[in-house]
């Protein structure tokens, strides 16, 4: 999405749609509810966004900022951001926050898809080797790992994972082991997530028309009949002028989130989610099926659960299929193309 | 290993063990066997090599050269060099020559692990994505793909593919269509094929002793007792002044390769085979043992058949494993450490 003052730019240019995304995972006796949201401004004040609007429930407080998401849990911070913002520099005084209330970092997640516009980011950010030398730099007591995953010469996306040194041990037997239960070290319970994202590129035209203000009353039949995915769901949405869109959601101790880039030659959508699925292709399908990219990567995450996606998808070949064991994780990254 | 004249360097710094691997595949009416030893030693003028020895069969001939090993067989060359050679630079004269007799690429395979001493590679070798726009540049009409296969500020191995436009679907349906049965281009026939690579790191200093030319007599025993692990095989080994040792095995249509750094400060053994095994994991096991690597990586190309490799290796943790579906192939990855 985009604010006013950057779609000057993005007209000469080109707005980085594509997400930096960061989850850290909190252990201590105390709850990151305590931390206010003009303490959580201080922090976007960093990644340089604003918070517009917010949604709770009993477990999670959902903020839709100017540049995509956040998502607060009791020991978990999802922090999702697009453009040029500066997420990667704000983790020092996120530590330091939660340290004040006695919590302290079990584990992080920090991804991105390979980035448009590289040379626009400001540093760490642009240069993966430079953002994976950062996060070591500040997570010196893990067992640290970044990755690329997909062709370096073509569409990749990017992972790092920090996570307890005590927690590395990857002892699998065979590739049926995709799923297995494993204790991991939050409270000594298992754990049992998954999370998926779609990240979609070259979107459809006529599709994307709705996302712009000019035609804000499309979105609104629109988004009624098919964005709100769940049907369920609280949800919190944002139409940005000129163009641009964002939804969170929320349902029982689930999040989604969906972000969209309209304009046609940096057209970007996304869509997160940890909301349980029966059929996960099916999710896809209908994903894909409301902004009808020209190619799309799939990332899902597996904590003790399997990984039942099928990776066939209906008129797309699937290009790279990438399986990660990871310590108590496993990963499918897949990358298809009409 | 090691020549008498790259011994000076290596004693400031140290030798590059880690070898560049080249496989590729051809097509035609004609065969590689009609090359004649001249024109291969020409290719490795290029490379910066020399041929020491050859043995051959009805299907191969192995060439045992001063950096590593080459095999070549009708319709595939298997080319694999250490040190600061310039493998890369050697393909377009390759292809002039396959060219001559009427042959043309069909597949093209190329890796290496992560260098000791990048800085000390000539371009394009030494920054893996030079390496790939490289082969890009040669590789135009093909479906192409550098991947870079676990941690980049860790033990990683480098991967590029170059594969005909056709053969470039992935319709997978789950992890268990990992060894399913898919035609290949090679002559419309169904080929199976597996090759395992065991790279093996930081070997135990009591082991390396006998693979110095002063020790030559202790390696005399030793190899035939353990390091010739096929006991039919027709074999050709060598032993360098002052250290560093090579061997190439021959098996029916099949071959193996060792090839040992035992420099303290640079040790490093690599065994590749293609000769199918029961028990992989008992493979992996004994190789280990030969040499006691504090960390070692595998790496399991399978071409229909299944990846039948148990990920628990006795006395290590395996630190990555990474699965990558590619057309026609599956590639199994996983990094060990004591």
């Amino acid at each position: 999405m985009l604010t006013t003052e950057t779609v000057s730019q993005q007209t000469q240019s080109g707005f980085e749609g594509p997400e930096k995304l960061l989850e850290i995972w909190f252990k201590g006796p105390t709850s990151l509810h305590q931390i206010t949201q003009s303490q959580w401004q201080n922090i976007l004040d960093i990644v340089k966004c604003k918070i517009l609007s917010t949604i709770k429930n009993d477990h999670t407080t959902a903020y839709l900022l100017s540049e995509s998401s956040m998502f607060v849990y009791e020991h978990k911070l999802i922090l999702k951001t697009c453009g040029t913002t500066t997420l990667l520099s704000a983790i020092p005084t996120i530590l330091e926050l939660v340290s004040s209330i006695s919590l302290i970092v079990d584990s992080i997640f920090y991804s991105r898809k390979a980035f448009f516009f590289p040379e626009k980011q400001e540093f760490p950010h642009g240069v993966w080797s430079d953002e994976v030398e950062y996060l070591d730099s500040i997570f010196k007591g893990f067992n640290t790992a970044g990755y690329v995953i997909g062709k370096i010469n073509g569409d990749h996306w990017c992972l790092y994972v920090a996570t307890p040194m005590c927690n590395s041990d990857l002892n699998l037997i065979g590739p049926s082991s995709l799923g297995k239960e494993i204790a991991n070290g939050i409270g000594g319970k298992i754990e049992k997530e998954i999370t998926l994202e779609i990240l979609m590129l070259d979107l459809d035209p006529e599709k994307m028309q709705k996302f712009w203000k000019s035609s804000s009353k499309d979105l609104k039949v629109f988004r009624i009949n098919k964005l709100n995915i769940y049907k369920d769901a609280q949800v919190d949405d944002h139409l940005f002028d000129p163009c641009g869109y964002s939804v969170n959601g929320l349902l029982d101790n689930f999040y989604y989130t969906i972000h969209v880039t309209p304009e046609l030659h940096c057209s970007y959508a996304s869509f997160e989610t940890c909301v349980p699925f029966d059929n996960l292709n099916d999710l896809v399908l209908r994903v894909v099926d409301i902004f009808g990219p020209a190619k799309f990567s799939t990332t899902l995450f597996s904590m003790n659960c399997p990984m039942n996606l099928d990776c066939a998808v209906d008129g797309f070949k699937c290009r790279d299929r990438i399986i990660h064991s990871l310590p108590g994780w496993d990963l499918m990254f897949c990358h298809y193309e009409k």
